[in-house]
């Protein structure tokens, strides 16, 4: 901890960010003002053209080989009776997405969205995070590093989501660590528990926000005391995803916690983000309000899998669709505007 | 007119109507508590799944072939400068439906949805409603028998678009006519009018509203006289629908105009229909409050043809995806709740 040399890897990532290509953006946005409709009929359509055109930097963006990434990961803070499932959950719950019987499976298979699961040592958890860290720096590092792997194959949209019994209350004391406020403002319900489950979570989120709170004032730190393995992965995945132009879908409450990281780390950091949608889960909307992210979707899930960014996968190929397939009113002799 | 026959066989189809299956609605809802994931966690794709099984009146409701069906019109009103575009995009747009060229085109392209295209006597404008009703009875009820046709070739999911330049204001007009307030309160911009074009798109209605008001308290006749062809084709569609139990997505401001026909004349009319989009369209948020429908999308689109709706199908899609491709929690082993 003390020579810090893996997260100065990560700073120095965050610091070499490619920009948005602008050009690109310009080009797609005259393109959308000479299709054979009304100028902004397609409203958000057009928007997200343009974002995608920005950071793939063509004019003509493309979604051909758009992939789920799912990083599982498995949380010591369970042990508080944080959760209504047990950790169990977990490897189930891997099985079931390798044997395509998740929620996930069914809406890549109806969008035609690749998907791959991160299993980050799922039979080992996490340290307890109201007793000490969660990981130690070299094994949050690492685990940011395997994120990164999520691109690895190729793909030019990346949807990010997770699994992880537990993880909904370290996003929260992510989130409580990150902009103030009471525990209790940021946990929500989870998976489902009830009135005293939830207040088991909103416990262990002050006594982990009391034992670590003089080593809040860095966002990396945040990470590895508070977060998780697939919080880190997510970081990574989308740190990676941005050096390599890749456009990125976020999914719900969880995988905002780690998009909001990496926003403290730099406020441009998520520009190449989309959020996928809103979440049911307690604070998730204005999560998204401070990290000024306006969702796609907003359909009540509190699901996780990457399954509202998924979702969200749909209408980005649609207007991608509409973006590359449309007569122009020159090409289609259409009249314009009187 | 005096002998308002054709009416009254619209009439009778409503009292005829089909209720929701019950029984279906009652046994999707119980495997959704039972497939792997925290209840109620996929939100509103729950109640989609719902819905569809309570209208398709099956517990396991299936969307093999959806349809978006566009209806197009012209409308007499259009002598009055009410739109940004000449009457002549109207058969420009059909020729581009066909030739695959429009933003409908793609979408039902990316989400693998079946096509159609009713012209409604295109290069036949209806009367100016400022000046007679725009149709004659006979000719009204015959158009809503046209619309029937939408789901002769079979569908099992039916998303209603529409084109006809001028059909905001018609549109409009019967808000005005149905709700009350003033035409100001339910004139948009279209297809994007300016300053000069706004003022002509209120003062027609406000002529409309004057020249037929003791003719208003009826919604077929309102229909008739403020309407056009592809609004009336568009209220025989959704009976259509509801007679062969053919859940229905509706589109934006012009479709819905449609839907509070029904509506008026029966509350229950609109039961088997979800509001496919919230249109950036002026009042179509306050309309869709009054008719009680929960828009599924809200992406600020106001180009019609049918394309908030076919959006919408895909979500339809990936909620009937999960709700019969996912596993149970005996069928996977994941443990249940603690």
């Amino acid at each position: 901890m003390s020579t810090a040399l893996p997260f100065d890897d990560i700073r120095a990532l965050i610091k070499a960010m490619p920009k948005p290509d602008l050009d690109a953006r310009l080009a797609a946005e005259k393109r959308e003002n000479v299709l054979i409709k009304p100028r902004g009929a397609l409203g958000r359509l057009e928007e997200i053209s343009a974002h995608m055109a920005a950071w793939q930097g063509k004019a003509r963006p493309q979604v051909n080989r758009p992939l789920v990434a799912i990083f599982a990961g498995s949380h010591g803070v369970v042990a508080k009776g944080v959760s209504a499932y047990p950790a169990g959950v977990n490897r189930a719950m891997l099985a079931s997405f390798s044997a395509g019987h998740a929620a996930i499976n069914q809406i890549c298979k109806t969008f035609d969205l690749g998907l791959k699961v991160f299993d980050l040592a799922i039979d080992l958890p996490t340290a307890d995070f109201t007793e000490s860290a969660a990981l130690e720096e070299v094994a949050c590092a690492a685990t940011m590093g395997f994120g990164m792997e999520a691109i690895a194959g190729g793909t030019d949209l990346l949807c990010l989501g997770e699994m992880g019994i537990g993880n909904t209350t370290s996003a929260a004391a992510i989130y409580a660590a990150l902009f103030g406020g009471a525990a209790r403002d940021w946990v929500g319900r989870g998976t489902g528990v009830d009135d005293a489950g939830h207040e088991r979570k909103v416990a262990a989120v002050e006594a982990a926000l009391r034992l670590h709170r003089s080593h809040l004032a860095d966002p990396l730190e945040i990470l590895r005391r508070l977060g998780g393995r697939e919080i880190a992965a997510i970081c990574g995945a989308i740190l990676a995803a941005r050096s390599e132009r890749v456009p990125v879908i976020l999914d719900g409450y969880v995988v905002t916690a780690a998009a909001a990281i990496l926003h403290a780390l730099d406020r441009k950091a998520l520009d190449h983000c989309l959020a996928g949608h809103c979440s049911a889960e307690g604070a998730h909307a204005r999560v998204l309000a401070h990290l000024k992210l306006k969702p796609i979707l907003d359909l009540g899930m509190r699901l996780g899998e990457g399954s509202g960014a998924a979702l969200a996968a749909g209408v980005v190929k649609a207007a991608l669709a509409c973006h590359n397939g449309m007569a122009t009113f020159a090409e289609a002799a259409v009249p314009e505007q009187v």
